[in-house]
């Protein structure tokens, strides 16, 4: 099947999507800014991209004004507020289980509309780290992914089932990091 | 010192730019896939991004064309003819350290213009592993980025020599690849 790309006579064979469940875990830098790389990648097919944040305040100022220029392909929700101090307090983690759960929700009902080819869904593997999202409702995520979806899943700790589960899998570890030599927190970069 | 941020009234203390020399090194996918989220970032601040890509043939339809969306503000250069066969072939051999002689040289060029506070060079720790890049010319290249600029070093095999000189690295590490499942290269990750 040939597909046009655009004006011109440019064409290319059109396979068949199959989707992948991607994640990108481990402790270095580069997690996140995989999945905003793969929204350029997206955006090449004209893609539709639902981003769910699940860490508030993770996402900085470049990132964020970088997205708003991608809309409307991009649309980006964030849950939560923030998971500062939730081990020390036993209401401000009922509040932040009841957001996250709220995000589960929404990321189900994202996934299962089909509107959405790829479906990013950052710093999960944190709230399933920190018991704000059950094992069991990532299990239903990932069950509700189709073969022609892509979904990714970011954050340290992905659990063993996930990483069993998904089709890719790259650790990021931190080899050497500016904040080690005493940097702060880059623009560009960090914000 | 207060800037504004578009229209409307939000306006954000500024910070001095300090950049980094930033490496994504690794077996895992994710290298490249980074530093095209670094241009995200980039696009929030309206940076003017030069990319460099030193291996033809490693960036696919999805990331060009998506990139070109990304334009004006991203400037893109492919350098050299692919390095199938180098090593069997010293006429090859001598076209392609050509090549990426000349790309060095373009490199070179813009980050010394100082018009582009995102440089990203493209597999460029593999041309040197290759003995395509001389170590010289990856210290020249390093040595030429002045304080204020971001220059991203992507590519499997960098140099120990780049690390100790880095701010940031991050080593991408393959858990799980598709090509492990017998899964084709997907549309919109790896072409």
């Amino acid at each position: 099947m040939l597909v046009s790309l655009g004006k011109g006579t440019t064409t290319v064979a059109k396979q068949e999507a199959v989707g992948l469940l991607i994640v990108y875990t481990g402790n270095g830098k580069g997690k996140t800014t995989a999945a905003l790389g793969m929204c350029v990648r997206a955006l090449g097919y004209q893609w539709r991209i639902c981003l769910i944040q699940f860490v508030k305040g993770s996402w900085k100022y470049g990132e964020l004004k970088g997205l708003k220029a991608l809309e409307p392909l991009v649309e980006r929700h964030t849950i939560g507020e923030g998971f500062v101090g939730i081990l020390d307090d036993t209401k401000e983690f009922e509040e932040h289980r009841a957001a996250a759960k709220a995000g589960v929700e929404l990321a189900l009902e994202k996934i299962r509309s089909g509107e959405y080819p790829l479906v990013i869904l950052d710093e999960l593997n944190v709230a399933v780290d920190l018991g704000l999202v059950t094992t069991e409702e990532l299990e239903e995520i990932v069950a509700a992914r189709t073969e022609k979806q892509y979904l990714v899943i970011t954050g340290r700790g992905a659990t063993d089932w996930l990483i069993e589960q998904a089709d890719l899998v790259t650790e990021m570890s931190e080899i050497k990091h500016p904040y080690q030599q005493g940097i702060l927190a880059q623009r560009g970069i960090d914000w």
